[in-house]
């Protein structure tokens, strides 16, 4: 287990003029998904792993109005995957001035432990969350095959790139009343699906990730333009598998 | 009651170069609430109260254009509810180069005196007049559980945050051809329903409030959300609550 | 008829550091027009008559790209209404740097002409092409009432503001081929209903004027709102007139 | 065939402080596209045509964040059409920092050499991909008449404006596995239909272009404001073609 970081450690390690500094990152990345209707009312948001240190927003603030000095930094332990409960020990986070790190942390770090990932970003976005509701109650999946923007995800989140022939198929997983209660459905869903590159959560929104922040937010454009768009063609009765 | 404030007073308070200043705070989210579609056209905004102060928009003015120096500053009066036709003499206002203070200002008074509130948004969001328009006539409110961005929203606007597991419910009032009517219906309509977070105004938007201006606005998108989503739902016929 | 101005008089005119002067507000305005769709590939605009002068936009330009030096300035003569054929020889532009004024000249002079008006907008808002074409092929006129939204809206464009319980009528005229071909059945529209504050043109878009330049932008949010939502409620097969 | 150019040559060529500079104009409206949809998650773009230089995005990257020093510059050789397979040896490329040249290279070469464009635009918008979706599986071609926004396109998407009452017509074919083997489809399509100014790609996106990137981008946004106003059209059961 990593050693855990001093408050003025990890202060430390969230200044920096370089704008590809993942504190810097976070912030207007944060600014860029509340536009595109991500990351409203304080939900959603996105975290960068970097080497051996975690960088992530705090919970229950306006994400459109991050400052880097507002992010929190967490050591990285490849083999300490959360549980519910065991969270904050595990994380053994240092006090922030009344903050508390975003509830989806033990969930993007299923996402770096279980894939590697770089990035992971979680959205609210209404696409997300139509297209649960409008799959049956008891569907396990959403798939969708013959459309140009599948070429922009990859097997996995982190793999080769899917082909226009291929269908992408992403499980659904049910919500829960606390955020880390999903980390063990979340995990179940990313074993039993190795080649999904996200996990859609009923009534609630979409985990993806990537090798690298630019992976993670390509490919979630790529996704909620899918979910988009499957939204309209189910509406139009068209079928989301073939070419018809 | 308060003291009456002079002109040169009620000036001095709204310059300041706190960007968090409530003068300057209700010009930039004014701003961006003309961007969410909230505030064309002149209608909606945002009062703040703080301390023994109120601060809010003026009337008929294009809201995304507003500046420091156009906000009206009130004496808040904790004891004085304003009734339809003593309202000018309620607030003793005083005069601003030709404008009036918002016709709102009664019913942002509702959520400062009946709910302790820090702040009181209203918006024509056209997801919250759809949504009256999709329901029955005669309907009392609008009802709807099982979405994560209920979570976002408090017991009353200023109490407990609700659980996924909460069915959210907020009275649906009928709008009046002068806004300041809308007073009595509208605390009517919070005495009834003491743990709604907002009232729907049937073909007119919807007032939102909070302990703070960011409490105000993170509901207010949540709330929005949840309104679009309905709306969605509704006319995809899928139930509004429950889980199926 | 005004004296006709010579080019380096109508250059002098848009010059100007003061961002309400009507070149640099035609300018930004335009900018903001397109972010609403309503002047998207070069069409749609805004003119604006302060005194003896009208202020327009050239004609086949990105709107959005305007800058206050491309802004034509024309002698205005409230005597003179433009007549299909006449209109260059009465207009007497000075030639500039291969552009010529908005096709729309003569739509906005009925507005000048007919309504005193000191601002009219055109744009190509889908909101509005989509209800004239939810409109019955006959249909002579949009109504609507039971909303907010019309009382931003004044009588005949210029006048009172209309009450929450007043009808809005709006008549739709048949496109053509050239823009100012519609000159003269716009103005057969005005006539024929003196108390609408605009007109649609039938797989085309709308003409909004105002008192100045605010009410006439005022008045296009109100009504582009309005035909936003009348759209939604024609397609829920919800009536437009009446509070059912 | 034009002369290979040095990667120092081609450096040189992206760099300028003029903003209409092709490498600085590709930039800047990447980043209005990506607001407008059309190139998220690393799709679509534009290409810019000057003299015997060809301007274009590298391949596989976030298009709204393209810096001008990321601009490929490639010599235009009018009879060198590229085929598959030859591609990168016909276009002799200078290696660039592990980037490469859009994959769209070929089809934008289609519209410089069959139509002599200066400019060609790629996008994704789900306006053009859901029209695509709506028509037969077995339909050649989309079709629409009596809109004023079709005054915004030219024959061929060079020549000369098409008026209110022609039919706007545009072939739509088949999408491939790999993007550069639309090229002979497209040449195909292009010959076919000579007077269409783009061509749809069914599940994938749309081609268009322009004798400059001033026609090309405000012929992109009349298109796809046809292909919105279309979809709506047909989801509401109105004819595409006729004033009925």
């Amino acid at each position: 287990m990593s050693k855990q970081l001093t408050y003025e450690e990890a202060e430390a390690l969230v200044v920096s003029e370089d704008p590809e500094h993942p504190a810097n990152l976070i912030s207007e990345l944060c600014r860029e998904f509340y536009k595109l209707g991500w990351v409203t009312g304080t939900g959603g948001g996105i975290s960068i792993r970097q080497g051996e240190h975690v960088y992530l927003a705090p919970s229950g603030v306006q994400k459109e109005r991050i400052k880097p000095e507002h992010i929190f930094v967490l050591p990285f332990a490849q083999s300490s995957v959360p549980k519910p409960g065991s969270k904050r020990d595990f994380l053994r986070i240092p006090s922030k001035k009344g903050l508390s790190e975003s509830q989806c942390t033990p969930l993007f770090w299923n996402a770096f432990t279980m894939r590697s990932a770089g990035a992971c970003i979680h959205t609210h976005s209404q696409h997300a969350v139509m297209l649960t509701l409008l799959h049956p109650r008891d569907a396990q999946s959403f798939k969708i095959s013959h459309q140009e923007m599948i070429k922009g995800v990859r097997i996995g989140g982190v793999g080769k790139t899917l082909s226009f022939f291929n269908t992408l198929e992403i499980p659904i997983i049910d919500n829960t009343a606390v955020e880390e209660d999903l980390t063990e459905s979340m995990a179940a869903a990313m074993e039993k699906y190795p080649d999904a590159p996200a996990i859609l959560v009923r009534r609630h929104g979409v985990y993806v990730w990537g090798n690298t922040w630019e992976q993670a937010k390509t490919q979630s454009e790529c996704l909620d333009y899918l979910f988009e768009i499957a939204v309209k063609m189910l509406l139009a009765k068209l079928p989301l598998v073939g070419d018809n």
